[in-house]
């Protein structure tokens, strides 16, 4: 066992730490509060790489380790939790596109992708079924070389403003086995989108509803074989938990940063508020479960990198953990800040709401409740 | 003991739930989303008591008690927490006015703010003494027959947009027995108030900081007797502890009251979401620990209409317990609703933001503990 | 609404105190090294109607509300939890026995229970069915003027030296319908006794499995009607957990006042425990918890005696918070007295291996939640 | 980084875990229930080498890594966290022996204690000096070659049945710095012991105090140099505070594994616990806390093995957070066997009781919060 990162992670991380104080730090607020998706920005990201962390060479990708691309995410979500998130979901995307899309489709947007010049949505989600992928009823059906897509999608983050939809949709009968992923084009006729829903956070990221109206795409647009829908979003949701459980870590860190100066400046009763034991101990308390989450999401990221075979239980226990933990240590870094957290001018308010939805995505936490019990209880795992 | 509201409790609590379902229901969310100040909706609650439950009737209060009023807060809150956390504010001032004012002031304002067709803030917070009142630095110096004000404040409900400002300023030398209370127009000249305040809740109050530049009011302005203001000020506060725990009460039963109505109509995994144990489990603890917190803060409200000696120490204890119980079972809430939880669409982020504050405003919960814990350990108590 | 006890009421617990103090105080750790079990003192605590209070007055029971009762035992059980909750047992017992009794078992029994000369056990669970009452298998076949009963009752508190059990078994078809009640001399050929238990806590009561073979019991020893007992116990049930949701809150009391006298005298770093702000803040939590509970403990005894339509859900509610509030603050109190409270030279260890069970008796505190989410979800409650 | 074991590493664990199976199992409930220290089953955990796991090689020592000790820890404490807390004791005084000892001690000592034949306590806790461990009083003043020691101890482990105390006095002036380390023979003339403690748990160890009435000891018993044993004392509490954690950790897996053992095997309802979507869920929180735990305790560990600048930090958290897991999964495994739990047939019971001190020794958890929290507001970390 080795708990230390190597010097060239270390540097990974440093890039990162210092791109997003120079690009995300001094708009983050400003694109919460007008709800501005900073696709400039998203660029500048991807010409360090960091639209393709993961992705396979061939798309221009990176190719790095899941544990590498979290030091990353983590970095940038200290500072702006919504906008990375939203990155990490395009990074998913792109890896899926990259690993199981045609030569044409690689060709078509590959490197737009990995690069950020473009920008594409992971379509998985329906209204009517919000954890329970494997029922969704958006159907995609071959006709004369064509697939023809209709139905909906709901929740879709970036949709309305990105190229390319990683989308989900049913070719086959019921169940997991009949559904297929594709890769459409975002403006491809019969597509129209929903209203900017208007949400608690994430608001650097659209989020809308999509209806496909006959949407045809070339049968070259499947991704992977038909029928292998399902294995590839739930290859997909294993890295997708590991990337928003990392940036509820970053944003705990940048909280407990915000909090742990704060202490030291505020003066209440005549003395510093770090000599108040009582926060003291919350501080404390703070660091130790933000310690614990960053290295449950690390232990995660390095089984999916091992293809370890209870990887998907690790990531499920990582999701849960680090996202309640990462709200948790938001908020009380609000707490910390009295009055002075519920404002705007403070970061902590952004990052509790931004954070907040993290144990709802990608699997509510509840659903990886689920997936944990379930392996435990076969007894097939050495979690023991 | 008698646990049981009596049949006019009942009905007070009746009027005031179909008061806030015709005209804070239809409104309260585009109030948060466009911070708008409802002063219209606020005297339509004067016209049927709500802005003088408590106040004197020789200001044409109520003269209710507290804990009657709590039965009306909590139904308007169970709505719209920001604007019934408002009302209460103004409650309190309107009382402190009402019982201290000269006949001139009570003369001049006592009838318009108990009816809710003109508005008061309470102006107690400075900048540099969030919790730490006794050491406000804001002065009031009498100079020929006028106080002269000189100072600021910071956080005040409603600043800019209400009509008078009951406010505490040092009068005297340093410490608590310096302090005095004084009613102040708040078009005074020589007030000047601060941009409204991005927050992350409370919307539908402004929130503004006050700058005083030797303001001139009258003499018999002052309420009480000089050096009375620490007293009146904690006075208030008791009562403004179980107004805004009630707030938190009441915005706790409409957030378990909407998903309650969720897990009925929601389906996944093809049944109800009601008929999964871990989703009852924590409806029931939810339920369970708001008929704590509302027993807590009746309790309080009881022991402060009966000048109970230890009522300041039950009034801490239920805004401790009933703000945190309350923002939590609001965020359980919005948690059963899954992704619908954190769209504006539905009202339980409102909710959990508006609730968020309370945990930090007349008194954070920390300052709470301090309280009870001073009055446990010198021993001269019945709480035990 | 009306939070304060009556003079009355304070003078019941005022005598419990006492009582508790000179009879239970000086025993209590030696009753519980050695697994006494205290039938001296429970007699003496009989002779001032503690073994009767609610029973009714044709036995020589006080007949008092259950909300009176909760104060004497509250108060005995801050001083022994164990001993207490086997005088709530044998209350409940003898309350069943006096209410649904005929003439003969009440005259058989009666004055010796509620005087506490003689004791009763309560014989519902069974080694199979601990949460799930409805299905119990003991069966009583009435054979010529006869019940002859044949099964096992586990975890019975008393068995063995007790003079008469409360018995429910099974007199019809499957089903809680088919369940009859029964008052059975502790001593009837045929009945033997499993050996003493090994237990965390509770070890100034035994418990025992009792074996029933061909056990004859007289016709009029049946309680109530055929068919009647699981109403019968089911009624039982609601008074029984106020009963031991009480003796939690007592426990959690006389930790928290051994906690808070600790605080004064220990001191560390030169300082006494009492001035370090995090144990404050740690006592102040435990004090509010403690509040909270009792009050949800007397509200449900209200509820009871007003035979309230939602009464059960009341107390399942208290029975749930209060036990775990109780244990939560014993242990709580445990850590404050750091080593010295793991020691049994001092009562916390001892408070806290007590009310472990609390959580688990008279239905899980996880039933408990069962019960009132059903309720909630059916939604024909003012619990809202 | 690298989150997984080697071969070997996972061989040590195996090792521990059939010896415990073979050698603790079969008793560990009666050496609790008859306090009965069971030296010979020690002696036989030395024949393997775990009574000097990471002693030096010259006192016959393993002088394995922290981290893989943590291994061999573990698997016993999952069977009998008491019998393996000594166990960690005894290597660490054994390690701080055979680190700063003389040549005449090593000789003296070294390979008996290593191989478990003869065993250490360790002495630093003094009545008046729980956590305030640089006060204590026991004064070590050299007269003509020997040290003459007098003073007392607390809370000293194995105190009565072992052969040599790891002793920390104070050889000269106030403060840390005025204190040294000793071995001394348990059996010195002028040692006497107190009464056997009565303790919640921790049965299978003696807990005496010891009283040092003129004590001499030859000078070369000293431990490295004088005014060293403060610096000596706080590098073993770094390996202490890991070792009880990591005991902590160990029995936090032996009641995950008999809570998922119970719930499949016992019906409820007509069906197995299992099928329980609440009691599922309560499994999957309690495995991945514990995980979260285990990772912690390595990561310490592994700090310290490589000396890190923030491995004293690293420890304190580690400690605090699994010691903290350690009792509420214990605890929660044991609701989940409902009255069962609560019996010491099943082994729930003494793993909450045993684990319970865990929270309290080697630095109560309330000193874990005081030396991180010191710590990141010192800010020279880079926990951040």
């Amino acid at each position: 066992m080795d708990f230390e990162l190597s010097e060239e992670q270390r540097a990974f991380a440093e890039t990162a730490r210092e791109f997003a104080a120079a690009e995300f730090a001094p708009h983050a607020a400003r694109w919460d509060a007008e709800a501005f998706f900073p696709k400039d920005a998203i660029a500048k990201a991807g010409e360090l790489g960091f639209c393709g962390l993961y992705a396979p060479e061939r798309v221009g990708g990176l190719a790095l380790p899941r544990l590498d691309a979290t030091l990353v995410f983590e970095e940038m979500a200290a500072v702006d939790p919504s906008t990375t998130a939203f990155i990490t979901i395009h990074n998913m995307a792109t890896w899926m596109l990259g690993t199981w899309g045609t030569e044409a489709v690689c060709k078509t947007w590959g490197e737009d992708l990995t690069s950020g010049r473009k920008l594409a949505s992971y379509c998985l989600t329906e209204p009517g079924a919000g954890s329970d992928a494997g029922s969704l009823k958006t159907r995609a059906e071959l006709h004369g070389g064509e697939y023809v897509i209709n139905g909906g999608k709901a929740f879709i983050s970036g949709a309305g403003a990105t190229d390319v939809l990683v989308l989900m949709a049913r070719s086959g009968g019921g169940g997991a086995g009949g559904i297929s992923a594709f890769a459409v084009p975002a403006d491809a006729p019969g597509i129209s989108y929903g209203k900017k829903e208007h949400k608690m956070g994430w608001n650097s990221q659209p989020t809308r509803t999509i209806a496909f109206d006959n949407v045809r795409v070339p049968a070259d647009h499947l991704l992977g074989a038909e029928g292998e829908g399902f294995r590839i979003a739930m290859k997909g949701l294993d890295g997708g938990r590991i990337n928003i459980a990392t940036c509820s870590v970053g944003a705990a860190q940048g909280a407990l940063n915000a909090a742990r100066s704060y202490l030291h400046d505020r003066q209440q009763f005549g003395k510093p508020l770090a000599s108040f034991q009582a926060l003291q101990f919350k501080l404390a308390d703070m660091a130790t479960e933000l310690v614990a989450a960053r290295q449950m999401v690390r232990m995660a990221a390095s089984k999916l990198d091992a293809a370890h075979p209870d990887a998907s239980t690790y990531c499920a226990m990582a999701k849960r953990f680090a996202t309640d933990a990462g709200f948790t240590i938001c908020n009380d870094a609000l707490q910390l800040h009295g009055g002075y957290g519920y404002l705007a001018e403070f970061p902590l308010e952004r990052l509790v709401r931004d954070t907040r939805v993290h144990q709802i995505l990608e699997g509510t936490n509840e659903i990886m409740r689920v997936i944990v019990a379930r392996k435990l209880l076969e007894g097939d795992t050495d979690i023991r």
